[in-house]
């Protein structure tokens, strides 16, 4: 039997054992996809209790607690710090196979050496333990502590990046902080609040917007402003992929009637949401960032609670209508108008793995290695089940040597241990494969596998230049 | 090698084993779901051959039988009962790797104490040495042999309960045998029949009912004949999860149709059921019973067969559209509609897991444990993988150690070793999490976490107190 | 730690390396599924070199090379014989997990005895010893080294199989090479082509074509045609499975739109496919063929590539809305229209398998055993976890027993070993089960079971009398 969670934790093999220890263990982080405040990093924040840093914005634990029966005081509610640690604790016990029950033990040992599994009975003493060490510790140190050598944040395309100025001016910063531009206001035609936003993009750009086409424009120009900011990648969020054929009549008028307050058709919506992306598309393929996407989201379906909380507090879903079938539409005009961006396509929905891998298949080539990615097994994915199962499609339609790995689109300073997760099942999966004779137990090569797959393919493919 | 069938059946681990015989294997069973008759309860009937107890009703068997070249005649016809028990006995070694397979061999061993494999070889001293031993066994007795405690059948809004009345009554009969609400008849609003059993219901309450409001009333007047009877939850069986804005013209667009004898649209059909369906949902949420939500299934699809035997004798399959995303804003419409009640959530499409897993966290809450519970693999998916992967999507979407575990689903006494299937398959899954290090091994958590699963999370759930 | 593709290669249990080396291993080949140039045999072709064979026609091989950052001058441009080999030695090492990577060497090492891992270090000894091997070997003579019995090509209605004619008048030639009936273009009524297709049909049936209904004759008159050439099974390619209720005028709408250079609507397009689907399949079901249907395909995605290209040059991709809920209705249709043929389903999107497994079992009867199959894991599903999960799914929801096995669905003369590889996967599965007492280690029924799916069934289904 293995120790819980010991060195060995998820590598059963002798060649899993060798590649993650021999190479993985060691090589730095670049996270090159989360949701860090770069206000925390450039004022290098401090934390007043473990619950502020691990359970104050984890809508992951959230949902874990409210199915365990916690009441919603002590999940986002007015308890006290202990009180929501104590009812994190009571959580856990229940919790196995999750992977937040892997990921908080991670934690646990490499953020604050406690290996203690936590239960209502060692809570207390883990509290005051990983208090204490907090005290000496700040939002950049826990950064260096997990060897972070470059990450990506998520901005909006109106936002001013003065944090990201600053850090960049920071000389006792040594770890790249890059904006990454997400435009999804701007490209949602259809959600409420879009007009607003439309108006503040106005705002930024210094004219008025009156059409999808000045939409494009200003979305162009707030690249170039990113662009110049060091910014290498963007970021489109969609609740399902859409397609429709180019028309930009019919683009116009969902513009015009969303702007007037109403509700475009969903035939509307499409027409705006395809051209404003594949306008992005090209763009970015001119100046060479990667191009994240990803879909098959159901947002904010408990509407009482979210009328009470606001978003991004455990209320999304997966969406089973994810529009897969029209991703190959989509790249399709990209490719055919001006060349496809590099880019990472990531569904929320398992079900559309393959479908993806083989869709990418279609457009890769003009001897770019891995121009397509299929990304990481992501939010509800992100278990090892999950990841399992999206390396392995992953190897069996695509070229798995070429993968960019992990990312952890995380709130918290705490969760770089998912990279570590992701490092431990791919490097037990490539040693099930070496020793049930699938691939040579040859050293080099799969040394060289391992390391491209965890830090070199991610550097050389977004540029980061570490 | 293992042993076939033996006492570690599908146990590989010492911690499996330890789980399954220290603390699985001797809880007694609830069966929270199934299609037994109560008459036959009532009237404890006894059976001529194992025949009419096993392959009498069984569609499973039926199916596989007429998969492996079986004529119908031996199948559902009028062959002699040992004719079809050696028709059986030639499917069952071509069907390696089928639950059948095992389902069968557990349930000679349980219900005869016969270890044989069956083959058509053995089939004869099979067949005599279990109708021997039928001899002095009664549906009670069948009952008492696996430690059962309480059942729920499957009951129209109509019936009587006059069965359930005398089982209640008889003082000799110690197991809990309880009615289960399942209003499909008066929601299937789009169905052959629908007119006749409004009809029927109409007599029923002794009042006419002229609008969809009036099925509902009627509906929550025999929800309380249904709770004076010691009802605790009900069953809404839906090909396809549907959801419609509240709209009672389109609803009673579709209940004057389908009276007429007429067809209703699709976007009336789903008005129509959404209404019904959120008026029950409000009312289980009063009175405190559980609701179960099962969806996603092809009915009578091979109609030439279908004319021939009728429903329910093996022409059911999987939809491919069982609008899984229609869940969300379906259990928002309950939450905004005076609260979710206690829920259920089963599809027959395995592809359905992650979101559903992912949707009922979004309605977790209010300090209920387990408020939203995805339901054991079902139907076609009640197999060793199928309960593995619902179990493993499960532990990383939701929270295990709330589970409320396994149900029959099935018209027969013998088939209660699916239980006994099941806890071995969650004993092995715990077993396998815990010696690869991925939880501690704490024995009391451990044993806690397998016997609320197995049993003490159903009775309180649901609120049995047995 | 096994050996690299040694003799037991994927199989880990004593039970499955007997079943392979006992019964598997030495049973010959009937590859009832392929695109094999019967020219080619006819001919009996040469090759001048291994790239030739083994690259020229793969698309398989050229995705991954694309993947990988090969530009398309040395995947399918013209540079030189051996810069492809070389260009396809540096993607190896990359494609861990991918089943290219393993029917590179099965087939290197089968067909060439050569045992070395395919590298950029080893590509030209490995180059020039297979060329060197190549001189001495033809067409007909690597099928006889894979022992290939019989196999089935892939012909168009409007061919006139006189190379099939060649071949059965050959008296030096004793392996089966059987047309089958492909009638996709008189099918796909929404496709660019369709109407220089039907002229092209009318010519070769030697009359006009003015109708649904003289489409549907003149398909009939060429199933003779085949058949009086030894014609035992048609395949439907479809890139999404559709149905729609009879409807003659519906159906003529869509044949007279498209014959004069329009584009039917979808409901059309489905009502014209369903009809003439149909009716090919009354007729395959008197003259006793097998149908096959595959379906979940979305194809020519990459326009820019396939305008150079052409299509079948790697540019297809997986269905996510491949509409196998249609296939109950579709095959109700058959079974209202004069009966069912023996049927073989395949779906590109893995996650239909338990749906069309269910779906099959409704069917199934009238004393045939296996009547409808659901076909091997396909094009995008032939690797390692894909093969596990159809069969698994199979297994659990049908009578793994009566499968029919694998086909190779290739253009080369070296896929053979993807049967080998098959049956690997199908002897390790079931070794599996009966070493973990699943099912009785009984040798005879064991060893029954695997020559009938991995042989037998094949040749009885079909008919080919070998």
């Amino acid at each position: 039997m293995a120790g819980f969670l010991d060195q060995d934790f998820l590598l059963s093999t002798e060649t899993a054992k060798r590649l993650y220890h021999g190479t993985a263990e060691t090589l730095p982080i670049i996270d090159y996809h989360c949701h860090i405040s770069p206000r925390e990093i450039a004022e290098d924040r401090t934390f007043d209790s473990i619950t502020q840093v691990w359970l104050g914005g984890d809508h992951y634990k959230w949902r874990l607690m409210r199915a365990a029966g916690i009441p919603e005081d002590r999940v986002t509610g007015g308890a006290s710090d202990w009180e929501k640690f104590y009812a994190f604790a009571q959580t856990m016990p229940q919790i196995i196979g999750n992977p937040v029950y892997h990921w908080s033990h991670l934690e646990l040992q490499r953020g604050f050496g406690i290996t203690t599994p936590l239960t209502p009975e060692s809570a207390r003493s883990i509290y005051d333990e990983a208090n204490e060490k907090l005290k000496s510790c700040s939002a950049r140190q826990l950064m260096r502590r997990f060897q972070v050598k470059a990450i990506c944040t998520t901005d909006d395309p109106a936002d001013d990046l003065r944090w990201h100025e600053a850090i960049a001016a920071d000389e006792t910063m040594e770890i790249k902080v890059l904006p990454a531009f997400r435009p999804d206001k701007a490209v949602n035609v259809e959600k409420a609040g879009f007009a607003a936003y439309i108006k503040r993009l106005s705002v930024v750009v210094g004219r008025e917007l009156s059409s999808a086409e000045d939409v494009t424009a200003a979305l162009l120009e707030r690249m170039d402003y990113f662009h110049a900011r060091g910014c290498l990648c963007a970021d489109h969020g969609l609740d399902y992929c859409m397609y429709a054929e180019p028309n930009s009549a019919a683009a116009n008028t969902a513009f015009q009637k969303a702007m007037a307050g109403g509700t475009p058709s969903k035939t509307e919506a499409d027409a705006y949401k395809t051209l404003i992306t594949a306008a992005c598309a090209k763009k970015y393929a001119e100046v060479n960032w990667v191009m994240q996407i990803h879909f098959g989201c159901l947002r904010d379906n408990n509407k009482p609670a979210v009328a009470v909380m606001g978003p991004d507090h455990g209320h999304d879903a997966v969406n089973s209508r994810s529009g897969a079938e029209n991703l190959a539409p989509l790249l399709n005009a990209f490719a055919e108008n001006g060349g496809l961006p590099k880019l990472i396509v990531y569904s929320l929905n398992p079900v559309d793995n393959t479908a993806i891998d083989s869709i990418l298949s279609c457009f890769q080539g003009g001897g770019v290695p891995g121009k397509l990615q299929h990304g990481s097994a992501w939010w509800f994915n992100d278990n090892r089940p999950g990841m399992r199962a999206h390396l392995t499609d992953l190897a069996c339609n695509g070229v798995l040597g070429r993968f960019v790995g992990m990312l952890t689109d995380s709130r918290s300073f705490l969760s770089y241990p998912r990279h570590e997760y992701f490092r431990r099942i791919l490097c037990e999966l490539l040693g099930e494969w070496v020793e049930s004779g699938q691939y040579p137990n040859d050293g080099a090569y799969l040394s060289k596998l391992t390391a491209d797959i965890c830090y070199h393919n991610t550097n050389h493919f977004f540029g980061f230049g570490v």
